[in-house]
């Protein structure tokens, strides 16, 4: 029987010709990742590890993006620690407040991870990277400390979930809808352990900002990993980012799959997450009259250059509705800057929206746009649990761009082709 | 005996001839303010006088900009709540989200406040629009709530000092170094419920940006009010801004001041305030080597474009320095579009500084930017007290857009001519 992508770029990193699901592996990493909720917790683990030097200072990522700009003074101290760690084993890739952004759109832009990477992160977005074909997945802050020790984690070899794209989406359709049509389709728990792989002619329509955002949330379908063929974008975005040199896992013909979905791309409508799971989603013609109190876009799931520029094309020279707080938030420094050399930015502020610094903020509940005792929201983030972004009586509704941006304009959940 | 310029505008709101110092009165309001902090308590006890209408639905202004973008649930909280009274009771000037600045920038852009104009805020840098000629002065949430009913607020007639301002300022002089400069040589109880009013031919050299920053720290001297003569300036200021008519007040020749101090502005050098007082100044070449961890330039002390346009052009085309993060906060959304358009913002990102949107944030050691134990801080702020910015082993040292500008490239308290 033959491997997937995900079994053989773990095969090629744990020194074996073929590994088989269910497997347990050791394998040699090619970056480690953590942010500042993760990291302190993971700094300690290695102190007790002995506290020698890390095991490659060039393959450490550590991105304070979460409570950043420090949100009070145990953010403070946090970010001084991990800081301080830094500084002390001279990790290269330390991003602090002005370097920074959020780690999961920053790792890509800096060029940190390649296609046949293998990737971990104390962070559960971590799959994002799979969009380059590499395997890349979430883990504990133990395992964190380990890795940044020793340069190699366990894994348990996943079994996987073919996912058949076809055709091409209509307008307004990003990975957004289409990750979000694939966790309504298959439930929170759908992919629980196992790689989702994409593949089909319909992938040549997905932006690579498209395929970061559906890597991003393939944990939402409790998958170990999402990952993406390589194709002439992957390359060229490859290319632009980053000098190291990439290699291309295929899948064997013979891979075995647990299940093959075939989505009709071209068929797909705006998708809307209703509370308080992803998998509860709705086509936003079927959402009803959902008044909104704010409207989030941004994160790593849709903080991407291509995610302003469809929600400024929507919100550009009109106004956001009376009370619906509207908030951008650009991934990282250089997608700010770039957004402001294109006007995006100019439409935000002249719509009536603000622009963050790059920040997690409200996306988990952190700072910059809590919610109050029912207050809803309209956001381009990837959770939607009870509580999320505020309250425990508040509401997120996961949409893309164009949705969460159509929505400020009205105040109600709708459809872009509307406004 | 003839009143000072605070003392015609009170006497005139007063419905009085005359007024002197220590007498006192109800005078009438033209404008009662409030932030997201101080409004709840001040809407309570407005509801216990028995929530009737509010005296006048134009003349109350409420900002919430301190812990905004909602910082975390208790925020969010009070910002609905002050949201649902200003709904309710149609108040015209309540800012969300989109259209908000920090509180003190914005009132005077919106053309809220003219020369002549009696203010009350609850928050005690009110003082600032005493730069357009008008008596405005902090008071409590209880005052705020009866002001709101009522139209009127009671005052003790303050006594004045007077600060004749001689000769132009060298390059890097703002009213900043004027302010840090007076509050050194009086201290911070130097004009306790006084008046502070402003004079000279040196003021003609002042931008109405430097005589906010001014009117602004009168309260960091203790004073009741900070006032400054409606001159050229102040006029093209008010046309710009404002449709209302304005009433210029002189003092009377024979005014009684308790004290005059002439400040020769040509010899001033740019200044800092130490940890933990504004009158804890040196200049900067006094200041020795104070490394810092962080720059803040921003607030309703100088958020202003003028404050922008310095910084900017200190930084633009260079680099802050290694570990000193920079954070710059426009006070508006109209600042931060001006600022954007002229190119700053890119020069703040370009050089490694972040952009905030318009909050109070760190200054008050609310949120984006707290500072953990043993950090420094060169701040364009307006206090520095123990534990103003985050932790109570953090030192804040407040300073000029200039020379903050120039601390960030260097990483420790420097000369903008040096840089």
């Amino acid at each position: 029987m033959g491997m997937t992508m995900t079994q053989k770029i773990l095969a090629s990193h744990a020194g074996l010709e073929t590994v088989k699901a269910g497997q347990l592996i050791q394998a040699k990493l090619d970056l480690v990742l953590g942010n500042d909720i993760t990291s302190p917790v993971a700094i300690k683990e290695f102190k007790k590890l002995g506290d020698s030097e890390v095991f490659d200072k060039d393959k450490i990522a550590i991105v304070p993006d979460h409570f950043t700009p420090n949100k009070d003074i145990k953010a403070a101290e946090q970010c001084k620690f991990i800081r301080e760690f830094a500084q002390q084993k001279e990790i290269t890739n330390f991003f602090d407040i002005g370097e920074m952004g959020i780690e999961h759109v920053l790792i890509p832009e800096k060029g940190l991870v390649v296609a046949g990477d293998v990737v971990i992160g104390a962070d559960s977005h971590t799959c994002t990277y799979g969009a380059l074909g590499a395997f890349s997945t979430g883990i504990g802050s133990t395992d964190m400390g380990a890795g940044m020790a020793t340069g190699e984690c366990w894994f348990k070899v996943p079994s996987a979930l073919k996912f058949v794209l076809k055709n091409e989406p209509a307008k307004w359709i990003s990975g957004k809808d289409v990750i979000l049509h694939i966790i309504g389709l298959i439930g929170v728990d759908g992919a629980l352990y196992k790689s989702m792989e994409f593949t089909g002619d319909g992938l040549k329509y997905l932006s690579m900002d498209s395929r970061f955002t559906m890597a991003n949330m393939a944990i939402e379908a409790g998958a170990k990993n999402g990952i993406f063929p390589v194709d002439e974008k992957t390359v060229e975005y490859m290319k632009e980012h980053s000098t190291r040199e990439y290699k291309v896992y295929e899948p064997d013909e013979d891979a075995e799959y647990d299940e093959v979905y075939e989505i009709d791309l071209s068929v797909l409508r705006p998708t809307v997450a209703f509370p308080h799971l992803p998998e509860n989603t709705k086509t936003v013609d079927e959402a009803g009259e959902v008044k909104i109190n704010q409207v989030v876009i941004g994160s790593c799931t849709n903080g991407r250059l291509e995610d302003l520029r469809v929600a400024a094309s929507i919100l550009r020279g009109k106004k956001v509705a009376k009370y619906v707080r509207t908030i951008v938030f650009p991934g990282t420094q250089k997608i700010y800057l770039q957004a402001m050399e294109e006007g995006l930015l100019k439409d935000f502020i002249e719509a009536g929206a603000i622009v963050s610094t790059p920040t997690c903020g409200p996306c988990l509940g952190g700072h910059m746009g809590i919610l109050a005792a029912g207050e809803r929201a309209v956001s381009t983030t990837n959770r939607n649990f009870v509580g999320r972004m505020g309250h425990v009586e508040s509401e997120v509704y996961l949409a893309s761009p164009a949705v969460a941006a159509a929505s400020a304009l009205t105040g109600v959940i709708t459809d872009p082709e509307l406004v």
